[in-house]
């Protein structure tokens, strides 16, 4: 499943504490002990804040926050599409440059944009978990600070916790990300960077609103909380996990996913399936098959249902044409086998 | 505790099921049945719906949403005055009327500021928690409807499910309340309605954003689900915990949270412990109050934490003076009277 994903037993016990005051010295303790972990998961020496609600919020509030007024979106798939969505939704000027689903975001593209026009706040998604696709976060940042001082405003929601994030080495401003895909933990929060470009950056924007103000976030995260009641027991979740996270080690976590990507890749070739993802910009973390000619990849996942196992359909134009395998979070290698397994007898029966 | 409050074990258990994707059929049906248990909570044939996210969240959706304009908040105690914060955030034209804290909202007051001037929104809070103070919406929400087409929009956080909220009756336009309250479910969620009226109005309102979007919530809610990856587990806790408040029923629910605060009330009156809010304003869930002479308020809540037991502390520029006792939720007689006579334990102590 490309997300929700798997959660481990004693992550969802986790959860099943009696109540606590959010403002009692007890919850305070615990929550600058959980900010400690989450640093390292985003590779910054800065610090990591949690949101009460789904990445979309942050996405909106990192525009609402950030941008004065114009923004680029860049697009190649349905979440980055999304992000255009929200941006003009704000009220702000929104251009997009769309790549082509399936493919990466191109940088040199990105720089002639930017030599065209001033921008406020340039957004980009990671890893497109609609087709599949991971993008050269760190050449299209490069590209962006060279040409312009727009912020870079990042989703990395499907593949932090699975690829490399590196928010302070590729000079990120904001990344954020739902918890519920490569992390783990069930959905209902996002956690997000802020450098401090970012935070002047805000500092200058009038109207931020008051859960969608990124600066308000920062200010109780100083004091040691929230800006309102948090999800106590998802916090609780989070904090369980990024131990078993931290235990692993983040290179570790990044070799495992790389090595589920490489099997399900294998696998694919000698079964005459392809990647609806070019060659070059493919995910880690999901992958988007195209199945043998004349298989219908809808037939694959409702079948695959009647066993009790979901992976993910096509998601929005490409549902007729794709399926997809989300290999991330704490999937291992022999869970991953077994569902290769069931997809070729699956297979055997549609083509039989 | 004023909230979040004590959770029943099955609801917290009710979290810990295995993750299941949210556009799944098998969601897709629960949220369905969930939607079911709401409407009477509410007291609404409309829709209700639920976003993940805390009450703010929805304070602010809702000034973003429905009001093109001119906001008028009326104010009373902390979260009321919150509300004009967000109205002003949010780069609305935003007025108050500050009623002192303690005291209800009045309705000729407001009938004046009504004959004054042309509001697309009057914004209110039927329960201060920070005061103890219970307005009386019906009347107010009465006289708005009489004066403008002002829609009219309540937070009823720390009333919903504990004191009578007659959406329907009382001709309210989008009703909202976060669940960790006299709902007893782990924060996290929020639960609203949206009138006809407030439907077609917010339809005229350009910049809406997304996550901000009622009208979007109710979209997707006609479709059987949400705008975004909902907080999976704290719906099946809702549920569950539904099922539990609709076998009480409303009105024996509301019966014992009146029980609660009469047997508070005695118990004050004879201890020389008097209410900080007005009497004829007095909350059922919460209430605030002014310890004997020469007693510190602040003295209690620590003794009382000292012994394991969570009480509020006066809140705001109300810290010094009071505390506050909650009696909702889940809340039985029987674990009143054990609060209040560990309470007479300290003040015996205090005054020793």
């Amino acid at each position: 499943l490309p997300g929700p994903t798997y959660v481990l037993e004693e992550v969802r016990q986790a959860m099943t504490k009696p109540m606590v005051g959010h403002r009692s010295a007890g919850y305070k303790a615990f929550y600058i002990e959980l900010s400690k972990k989450l640093p390292p998961l985003l590779r910054t020496s800065g610090e990591v804040m949690v949101a009460s609600g789904s990445s979309t919020l942050v996405m909106e509030s990192a525009v609402v926050s950030c941008a004065a007024s114009e923004v680029l979106n860049l697009t190649n798939g349905a979440f980055s599409e999304r992000w255009h969505s929200i941006s003009k939704s704000c009220g702000k000027n929104s251009d997009k440059i769309a790549f082509p689903w399936g493919e990466a975001i191109d940088p040199e593209t990105v720089r002639a944009a930017l030599r065209r026009k001033k921008y406020d706040v340039v957004t980009l998604v990671h890893n497109e978990t609609s087709t599949g696709v991971a993008s050269p976060i760190a050449d299209v940042a490069k590209v962006i600070r060279e040409e312009s001082d727009a912020l870079i405003v990042v989703d990395t929601v499907s593949s932090l916790a699975g690829a490399p994030v590196e928010t302070d080495a590729w000079g990120l401003d904001v990344v954020l990300a739902g918890t519920q895909k490569a992390i783990a933990v069930p959905p209902g929060l996002t956690v997000f960077t802020l450098s401090e470009r970012a935070v002047e950056r805000a500092g200058k924007v009038p109207h931020r609103g008051f859960y969608t103000d990124l600066l308000r976030y920062l200010d109780k995260h100083k004091e040691g909380g929230f800006i309102t009641t948090p999800a106590i027991p998802l916090l609780w979740a989070l904090d369980k996990q990024m131990d078993v996270i931290l235990a692993e080690g983040m290179e570790a976590r990044w070799a495992r996913h790389e090595a589920l990507y490489r099997r399900t890749a294998e696998w694919a070739a000698s079964r005459g399936i392809s990647y609806a993802s070019a060659e070059n910009a493919r995910s880690v973390t999901v992958s988007c098959l195209k199945p043998p000619a004349g298989v219908d990849p809808q037939a694959i996942v409702k079948k695959l249902a009647e066993r009790g196992i979901t992976i993910g359909g096509g998601y929005g134009d490409w549902k007729p044409t794709t399926f997809r395998i989300g290999h991330m979070g704490q999937v291992r290698m022999s869970d991953l086998d077994a569902l290769l397994v069931e997809i070729d007898d699956i297979l055997k029966g549609l083509a039989g």
